[in-house]
């Protein structure tokens, strides 16, 4: 596949007399060709218009039909995978394996879990109330309802994941699968990556005889197209992964709409860890160590890096302590997506040791876009005083608590804002006397963990990747696993409708075999 | 129940010192005793501080526990239903039979609607993904989810159903029924059907045993302490019915906090009604006369009034034409819910009637409070270039839209904005032959309805009292029937949970005996 640096418009690609930006390789600082065009307002205009035209077919399509087009995408993928892997491993710096093959994997996974979810049926959630006409004092009419798409979905390209949460990714599989057309935001930073996801994208489209609006892209490093595009009339609900400035600012733009619509952005979050007395017991190197890779995986750059530990008092909290410092003080520097984001990180640590103490810091970066691991050390008292201190710095650094005892954990853990996730590492006597916190905390937090790391989300349908504000826009909604999908529906409730008019979903007959919920019931249970 | 026209505070009622307003009779213009006492800002927040104290407590409750609070603050409206009707038709002049007699019915209705779903429980939506230990190349670890409340939810008193969607109306009941305190503020038209019924359900926390500030109300007569409320850091989530003007105030307010929360408007809707040849041929009279008593339920002060009618050209046009405008001329002036009420539906008619032609009128209105049926008529072409002529109109009057046939039909329904419901009349034949328009009209309304009409909307679990903006907030949500529920809790997934920690949604043994899904199937089917 030729990289061309145009935008997908539909049927055609944008032009070539824009302005142009690059993708940079992290590891020189140096451009990678080819050129990107940023999209004008004109072709914006027209991706979003092919977008809404391609709607009215593409939401009336059988699940089956969008189905096989997620299973032809994630094939094409899967078939692409070296190229795919070569590319964004030039401009991510991320490792080709493990960490780029498996995000590969993970971004065809994740629209085969979609394919599967359709083909099955029930994800509509039908409900049927049948009529009683001889109820008194008021017969009740035939009442159905089911889940249909909301319309045209612009989707974000997150920086940290350039395939499982950008072109292909988790949000664009969730809003093709229920219905909605997609038009993609590719992040600057990793445009030709964009650009071959979109190919195959567009390549299925073609294959499977779907209008050509049912997926667009638009390049742009600036963030004009990104305002245009979330304003725009035609737009019906917006998905978005990335720092807390840029996701507030989606959801400020879409609430001040004429019209506004659901605006899902996952955004920041600093992951807090709760060490119990008997997981320091257990052996405190080991903590130590599987910690250290937790808040380095991904060189820091995941949603869920545990950014707060908080430890208690205890004999083996200093071989803890050591151990981590150690591993810390010993590390290599981290290359980083983007020199901006490096330079961010250098800013946001640099200003945190000016505040609380510096316990341990990796050898100093030398080149612009690597970063040194941090580990950072507060009492519990300091962190209530400063709650700011709680907020995420994207990179591999953390925050080290020490407590007095976990009885400060009650307090802790009411303090905090609202997070993706919440953990607790502990025996189960221990666990099981610390259910407070475990309550407190399911307000604080979308996924609580029990001995294990929060990075790492699997793809599943009981997972959920959201969280109270600022971690997310809505803690309704999961931007992760099969339940994703729910944040581009509505119900629609059909009254009194001849069957033959009725979506297959609700007929009498129940021609696709799916589980319908009758007077609330889940039918045959 | 003696009258007090003070706030419910938790444990404290409001004090005497404040600014005080009285209910107005609308048949009378007369003040109606006692004068009721706007609650200070301190006040406010004592109650919402109250709500946020008793969520820890009530939040963790079993379903079963807050069922019994349900039921019991239903069998207490029913025995109190005369003194309750009493007072709501002094302060709304709506009918005592059938009209506000049927409406407590309903809000008693609604409770044990909410009652019999925490009952079952299995509204939660538990998810189990089971661990599987051998997977590669990675393992998947146990994971379960089930939904949770969101904490302390604002809920605003509507005019138009002084009972069932008020103090202890729809909103109240889904957000009690989820797990959420309610900090209720009161309608300034009917304070002491709101203090009756919140005396209802203050004995009803008494006698559960529950924390005092799981419900307060306060009054007020302006927009200060609304404002307050929804901008309060310990409110979770916003409930409103009511006007364009208030929901999309409430909606800016809550996006605009430093932690934007869920707010559910529901606000504006002019419901059009698409009529079919058939539909005309089959009895032109009779459609009239049902139209009209659809357009002056409830004086037209109805979410769901057809205020929009689509007729094609027809030789049976005219003599339901002539049928309609005879109903409305004959008509007596109807008393609305409030001075203000009435004077915004005298200032709206008199500026349509300025636009288009008034094909009928009721005679002229003599008080205050009353105002007589309108009937507008207009060509499509005028519609399509006056879209602001879809906007409701809150009371008794309807527009006419006259067409040459029923294929204008499809750009009028492309045309339109978002709406509570949409109507089609017309045999299975005629009704087959315009899918097209029924598959637009899935992206316009939240409920289509085939051979009746929109008022009269059932408290069911496929019910969908929603739509796109500006008929509500969000289109994902319904705020009548069962799932009102889940806009006020949100998924936690708890990951490699030992069973002990789990709740019993979720544990291996199924204590409470729900149905959950296994790997994304209904156990048991």
């Amino acid at each position: 596949m030729e990289l061309k640096g145009l935008s997908f418009l539909g049927t055609q690609r944008g032009s070539r007399d824009t302005l142009t930006f690059h993708a940079i390789n992290p590891q020189t600082g140096a451009p990678i060709p080819p050129s990107y065009h940023s999209a004008s307002l004109a072709e914006l205009n027209a991706a979003v218009q092919a977008a809404a035209e391609a709607f009215p077919v593409y939401s009336q399509l059988p699940g089956k039909a969008r189905a096989a087009f997620l299973r032809r995408i994630a094939d094409s993928i899967d078939a692409h995978a070296t190229v795919l892997i070569e590319r964004a491993h030039l401009e991510s710096a991320l490792p080709a394996t493990p960490r780029l093959s498996g995000e590969t994997a993970r971004t065809s996974n994740q629209l085969r879990v979609f394919a599967t979810l359709l083909e099955e049926g029930s994800w509509v959630q039908a409900r049927i109330d049948p009529a009683l006409p001889d109820r008194k004092p008021l017969p009740r009419v035939d009442l159905r309802s089911m889940l249909r798409p909301l319309g045209p979905v612009a989707v974000f390209g997150a920086s940290n994941f350039p395939l499982a949460f950008s072109v292909a990714g988790g949000d664009t599989a969730s809003a093709l699968a229920a219905g909605c057309p997609v038009v993609v935001k590719a992040h600057a930073a990793h445009p030709g990556t964009s650009e071959l996801v979109a190919e195959i994208i567009a390549q299925a489209v073609a294959a499977e005889s779907l209008p050509a609006g049912v997926f667009t892209m638009v390049f742009d490093s600036g963030i004009d197209i990104a305002t245009a595009l979330v304003q725009h009339p035609e737009i019906k609900a917006v998905a978005f992964t990335g720092s807390l400035r840029g996701g507030r600012a989606l959801m400020d733009l879409t609430a001040a709409r004429p019209q506004p619509i659901p605006c899902f952005t996952e955004m920041s979050s600093g992951n807090p860890v709760f060490v119990l007395p008997s997981a320091l017991r257990k052996g405190p190197a080991e903590l130590a160590k599987n910690l250290f890779g937790s808040v380095t995986l991904g060189a820091g750059q995941m949603c869920t890096k545990p950014g707060i530990v908080l430890v208690p008092e205890s004999p083996d909290g200093p071989a803890f302590f050591e151990e981590l410092k150690s591993l810390v003080a010993q590390s290599q520097p981290f290359t980083l997506l983007t020199a901006g984001i490096a330079r961010e990180y250098a800013r946001a640590t640099v200003a945190r040791s000016g505040q609380i103490p510096v316990a341990a810091s990796g050898p100093v970066a030398e080149a612009a876009h690597q970063a040194e691991p941090k580990l950072f050390t507060v009492c519990f008292e300091q962190l209530l005083a400063q709650p700011e201190l709680t907020e995420e710095i994207f990179g591999p650094d953390t925050l080290l608590v020490s407590c007095d005892s976990t009885s400060d954990y009650i307090s802790a853990a009411q303090s905090l804002d609202g997070h993706l996730t919440a953990t607790i590492l502990g025996d189960e006597a221990d666990l099981l006397a610390h259910r407070e916190l475990v309550q407190i905390l399911e307000q604080k937090a979308g996924r609580l963990i029990v001995n294990g790391f929060p990075t790492g989300v699997e793809v599943a349908h009981a997972m959920v990747h959201g969280g109270p504000y600022p971690s997310t826009s809505d803690p309704r909604f999961t931007s992760v696993g099969s339940q994703a999908i729910y944040r581009f529906a509505k119900p629609v409730c059909y009254q009194n409708f001849p069957d033959a008019l009725l979506p297959p979903e609700l007929q009498a007959a129940n021609p696709l075999n799916i589980t319908r919920f009758i007077d609330g019931k889940p039918e045959g249970v």
